[in-house]
């Protein structure tokens, strides 16, 4: 079983909770919410991502007897409560916003409406796989509006956080515009495009850097991206100009090159004259090394004649915003309405909609957070995706998320694209919903 | 097959450098290197781990026929290089510093000797893999020393990035000196303690706190942990005092809460003079929240009395320093040392090895990076754990790895532990490999 499909990916909490439910017969339906507390300073806007695999992951939730059987050892747990774990299933309704959508804090992003034990328990890994996505999916969007026309290329494996992290963030860059990644697995797991070069090593193992350029040529006809700067980035250049012509005589044209260090910029310029003077106009130059939006800002501001961009690291990390301040709420259990308060983490009761005005281009002008019945001007964000654990219809496909996610991008108000996190997008929160929370605060007083 | 086995799991660049490698007949053997660059600015040093989950993967590496067919159908790849990788195995030998160790930039952590293209498609995952975990140990080891004899607990399953940093991340804190995790699917894998508490939908589904507590504690007698935040946090603490004699009457005692908002500090002394007043000295309180090396050095500097922390988001995604500049590099091929010169990522050539000085109390006093064959004063750090592509021995147990890593901390130069980042650990590079280097430049000029 893959680690993300099985049920103990859970806090230990989840499963203490659960045993005393089980000894009180606590079983009503809760209405859990998942929703984000504040922006990171540097960001205008969220992307939604991971919905798709949280409906995965909740479609086959079970735990097998051999899980059962280790909790069992752990003393912790009582006979009866195991023994009613064998059949657990995920029977509930999930709500959520397409994969894609641009959310602010306070809105729900997915809510779980299901048996007291079934929404508690999946807790734990729905945020763990919705939040990463989303951050992943909000970084990336980020350096598509930074890189406008530019191929993006996910080339962040080797320093994601572990296998999973490396084939999800390939899948939420790509969902948020990127044109493909180099982790080949994304390609067979998620039908992703694929890029790939070369590595300094390929040079070093060579006695000769334009015998190494040679040989990878001649193995990838027509494809290849050779890399310059394992010595002196313009002296590859021109060796890659004096090949050229004998390449040519075999029916071999060279993609591009990459350069990954130094100034980027400076280089680029130096290697776009080099291939040009040498007849290379079509050679196109690829940048990577330590790049994220700032950066492709920077080059694309000062000029650099640099036509796509290996973005690794700071991407699949979210380098400087590494995690968002998300919860997964109790708002409503056996049909009452619920909230916490505690100290500057107070949440909105009740099940919610986001409702979001558009102006006459098409922009986005404005969101209401309401209650579900409590209808607003605009358009409503959640959908549903699963009733009675199975799902209401087909997913879109990723190509499809992706066109939807570019709308999005289109849509957002000019000063939400700025990279520097000062604007401010309008979420009213309708008059249905701060009376819902007195009324609530009254009760539990 | 779990994502992180498969050999897919691999930049795209792997592959097509493998083509042109398998185009030429070049298969010699090649030594890569792996090593960190710089330390992040607040880092004084770095704990290495991961290396049990490397010779794992390395020990089962091999091309399904689904995923040979995959590649076919990309169109990439010539058939009899497709062919070539049916029999491909990990054959090759690994020397790497043992899990725990202290380390320092241009020191490397591990070595892989091995046909060149074995060792160059591992080069993505093995990188993903050393490279997360020793983000995390060396995160988690600064928390050991910022809160000494304090209970520390990995909470961070629902923020990591994924599934298996969320495993991995556990695996790395507890190593680095943490008491467990609460992530229950950890416990299982790896066998590290489990701890639990419970959350505010816990409180939230009942109509009453004090309901909310006592039935919590009457279903772990002995084992509870209140979280007292939801509402008021002293009202709860009262209210658990209030509850006690009556848990009593039935046997039970409530071990310890939680205070998961607002200032930890001052709550945790209200909190245990209400406690204590009550007569509940020997109830322990926790706290969370947001928490890292930082807060947790302010808290008890500030004389907060808590007695253990759960330590989440902000030490499983390093928050601060969310990756680190490494690389793997081929530092010999053939029998020919190598080096790239890129600007400012030039690396040492050659097979090489750290050793260590002591002083008169066993503090670290000094490494030097040398050459294999030129042994310096100290004790060498690099030991060969795969011979021919299987293990030299068995792996120690993940408890002597821990005891390991807690005698390296506490050989630490004082200035060392400090939180800022401004210390500095001298690292000397002997003759041989400057020299070395200085050979390797004059034959690739």
């Amino acid at each position: 079983m893959a680690l993300g499909e099985s049920a103990l990916l859970t806090d230990l909490y989840e499963l203490t909770m659960l045993q005393a439910y089980h000894d009180r017969g606590m079983n009503a339906t809760a209405v859990f919410e998942l929703f984000v507390r504040a922006l990171p300073s540097r960001r205008n806007f969220l992307m939604a991502a991971g919905l798709e695999q949280v409906l995965d992951y909740l479609e086959q939730l079970r735990l097998s007897k051999e899980e059962i059987e280790w909790l069992a050892a752990s003393g912790r747990f009582s006979k009866s409560f195991l023994e009613s774990l064998a059949d657990l299933r995920f029977s509930g309704d999930v709500h959520a916003l397409p994969e894609g959508t641009v959310f602010f804090p306070d809105e729900p992003i997915l809510r779980i409406t299901a048996p007291l034990r079934e929404a508690q328990l999946v807790e734990s890994r729905v945020m763990n796989l919705l939040h990463y996505e989303t951050v992943v999916a909000s970084k990336a969007a980020r350096c598509v509006i930074a890189a406008p026309g530019k191929l993006l290329v996910d080339f962040g494996l080797r320093r994601a956080h572990g296998a999973e992290a490396a084939l999800l963030s390939a899948r939420a860059s790509y969902l948020a515009g990127f044109a493909g990644t180099a982790t080949v697995l994304a390609g067979l797991r998620f039908g992703i495009p694929t890029y790939g070069t070369m590595a300094h090593a390929f040079v070093q193992a060579h006695a000769d850097e334009a015998q190494a350029f040679e040989n990878f040529a001649c193995s990838h006809p027509g494809n290849a991206t050779l890399l310059i700067d394992t010595y002196d980035t313009e002296a590859a250049a021109r060796k890659l100009v004096a090949l050229a012509p004998r390449l040519r005589g075999q029916g071999i044209a060279v993609r591009g090159v990459r350069i990954d260090s130094g100034d980027l910029a400076e280089h680029a310029r130096r290697v776009r004259h080099i291939l040009d003077a040498g007849g290379l106009t079509d050679v196109n130059i690829l940048a990577s090394g330590n790049l994220d939006e700032y950066a492709l800002q920077a080059l694309l501001a000062a000029g650099a004649p640099i036509d796509g961009f290996g973005v690794g690291t700071r991407m699949n990390t979210s380098a400087d915003a590494p995690y968002l301040d998300c919860a997964y709420k109790l708002e409503e259990y056996a049909g009452q309405a619920r909230r916490k308060r505690s100290e500057g983490k107070a949440t909105w009761p009740g099940r919610k909609q986001v409702y979001r005005r558009t102006d006459s281009q098409g922009r986005m002008a404005g969101d209401t957070l309401s209650l579900e019945g409590d209808a607003q001007a605009g358009v409503p964000l959640l959908k549903q995706y699963l009733r009675g654990g199975r799902r209401t219809g087909e997913s879109p496909p990723l190509a499809e998320i992706r066109e939807y996610a570019a709308a999005q991008l289109a849509a957002l108000p000019a000063p939400l694209r700025a990279l520097d996190g000062a604007a401010r997008y309008e979420v009213a929160v309708a008059d249905s919903v701060v009376e819902l929370a007195g009324a609530v605060d009254r009760a539990t007083a």
